[in-house]
């Protein structure tokens, strides 16, 4: 057991900081004492962690110095002004902002070796939802494919936007169904009951920025530096679970049964029979795995795997990759 | 003008048999005698047409030697059963179900020649809501594109189901607002506020029949037999507007602007920008044209062309095609 250590937790009051103080408690982090941060909106306000209340206080006059390691979820603005002060004061950095294009992006089952040269204190990026469960789901496969090219729809849901956005659904939803006049607020436009073609800012190419950064992420995490990966994000109405079509080409023919033995022995993998298929509500929200379904070749293509994947953004999509990699560097630290 | 054609619409109480008779009357298509036609249940009730009430008769019953021309929107099945029997009484059929796999798909924007060679009475299907929508983009796209290969993922109103659908999703959305539990009955599970990965059976292969379907009729309708298209069906939580996210791959570089011009060009196709995108609902629902947005390469890849279809599956995506059909087929009749 490593010795228990002080952590900040920024974001406390957010849905992933809410699932990191869940996930540190479940997994029986060894946290000594835990720091809630959040914005002057909160501060003040409490959470429970492990039986007690934890006050809720504000990052701007928070001394970093004080713990050895700290989560960031509180967007990227927050992590660029907040994360190189705190390695500065000796805290290792865990962000799951993004905003730290520098910061190496590790998922434990894809590129846990990736920590091996780094120094303490380090700052590292728990990458977005899409590139945790490309990771999760195609790592294991680089045995069996020889992968030349990936195409990605990612379907969003809600969450992956922040609580208010989750807010924003349910009360369109209710409008709706009441056939009151609808009243965009957070989204620009309807999203009950409809897609959002677009997530975000698209730069001059037409790329979104998050789209951009699941293809950056999914290179580092493959270890596949000049992989080809191209990604639609569409914003669909769900409140929890992002899910991804996803087709592979192989330079080889695609052995189905050998992706679907190397599935089945992959950690944070759970594969669904072609009888049936998983789905974000019912199969992957609250899980802890990586929900692999419709392991098939493309029609009449037979050097392309066809899948389906489906995780839960908040927890194995944020939160509990950053607490797997918090358990790697304790083990640094030890 | 074209002299006025005794009619028939099987299915004429579901989504798209009423989609049909709206279309008809829009579009004043020459009807002398409109003879609506659905299953024991709906007998006896009436739908207005051109105003007036028309009386709704069991199909069973009903010979086809009355009419000239009949639009089958009633399942494959009712299709397998009384399509021949009204071609040998002398009456054309367009087809909407699927079901008559030798009948040849048209979508007029893609392939009107397709008529040419054909002896009346004739047997033609109007293809799935997606083959339509790809036809319709894609098809003014050959003399910009070498198209090599083609990835959709099609996202589909629950109305692609047909009336019980729609309603199931209703009745469930209300069941989970108001807190009470959730009993499925059209889908086997939550589909509100859940993305379901399959569409349909699946066969040994693990492909759903609608995504075979799609891959055959978009080879017809874009006159490329040989067509490498790979589909993955998903039923998302939207009542009315089928979605797609389209790749391209070409055998030359893609030139976006060519590609914009062609689409501006094309017929039925409505164009957005890249500072937009268009929505099933919103935009697509109610129109006659398929809309086509974030137009642009794939990320690093200079050979892809990467673009979001959205439209009315009830309308443009069947009964409009079907009349636009009809309107060709009257000219042979002429
Ligand atoms: N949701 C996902 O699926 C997901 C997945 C991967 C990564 N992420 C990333 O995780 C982060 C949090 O996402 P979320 O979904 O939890 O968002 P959220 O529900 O909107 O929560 C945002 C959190 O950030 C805090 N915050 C906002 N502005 C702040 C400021 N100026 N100073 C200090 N704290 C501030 C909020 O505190 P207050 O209560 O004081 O407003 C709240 O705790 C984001 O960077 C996001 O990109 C999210
Ligand atoms: N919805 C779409 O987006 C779409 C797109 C392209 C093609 N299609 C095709 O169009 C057809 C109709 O779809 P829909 O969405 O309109 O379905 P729907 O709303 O469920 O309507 C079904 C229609 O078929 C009739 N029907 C069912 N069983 C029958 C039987 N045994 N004999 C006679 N009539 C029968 C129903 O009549 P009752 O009122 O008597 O039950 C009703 O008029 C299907 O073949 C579908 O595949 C649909």
């Amino acid at each position: 057991m490593s010795q228990a250590l002080d952590i900040a937790v920024v974001g406390a009051t957010g849905s992933v900081g809410e699932a990191l103080v869940q996930i540190l408690e479940e997994l029986q982090f060894p946290v000594a004492t835990l720091h809630l941060l959040a914005s002057m909106e909160s501060a003040g306000s409490s959470v429970m962690f492990a039986g007690k209340k934890v006050r809720v206080r504000e990052v701007d006059s928070f001394d970093f110095a004080q713990v050895k390691l700290a989560f960031f979820a509180a967007g990227a603005a927050v992590s660029r002004t907040f994360a190189s002060k705190a390695r500065e004061a000796g805290c290792s950095v865990i962000d799951l902002s993004g905003g730290l294009e520098e910061a190496l992006s590790i998922v434990p089952e894809a590129n846990p070796e990736a920590l091996d040269g780094l120094k303490l204190p380090v700052v590292v990026s728990s990458p977005s939802s899409g590139a945790i469960a490309l990771a999760v789901a195609l790592a294991p496969l680089r045995g069996v494919l020889d992968i030349e090219r990936i195409q990605v729809m990612a379907c969003l849901a809600v969450s992956s936007q922040g609580r208010e956005a989750v807010n924003e659904l349910a009360r369109q939803t209710a409008e709706l169904l009441n056939a009151r006049p609808l009243e965009p607020r957070f989204f620009d436009r309807q999203v009950a009951f409809n897609l959002l073609a677009q997530v975000g800012a698209t730069d001059e190419q037409g790329h979104g920025t998050l789209e951009r950064r699941l293809v950056s992420e999914s290179r580092v995490l493959l270890g596949l530096p000049e992989l080809k990966i191209s990604v639609s994000c569409v914003q669909v109405p769900v409140f929890f679970g992002d899910s991804f079509s996803v087709s592979v080409q192989s330079r080889t023919p695609v052995d189905v049964q050998a992706v679907k033995l190397a599935l089945d022995g992959a950690a944070s993998v759970e594969r669904v029979e072609n009888d049936d298929y998983p789905t974000p509500v019912g199969d992957a929200v609250g899980q802890d795995v990586v929900y692999v379904g419709r392991v098939r070749q493309g029609i009449d293509a037979d050097h392309q795997l066809d899948l389906w994947l489906t995780t839960d953004n908040v927890r194995k999509g944020a939160a509990l990759n950053a607490v797997q990699l918090a358990q790697l560097l304790i083990k640094k630290m030890a």
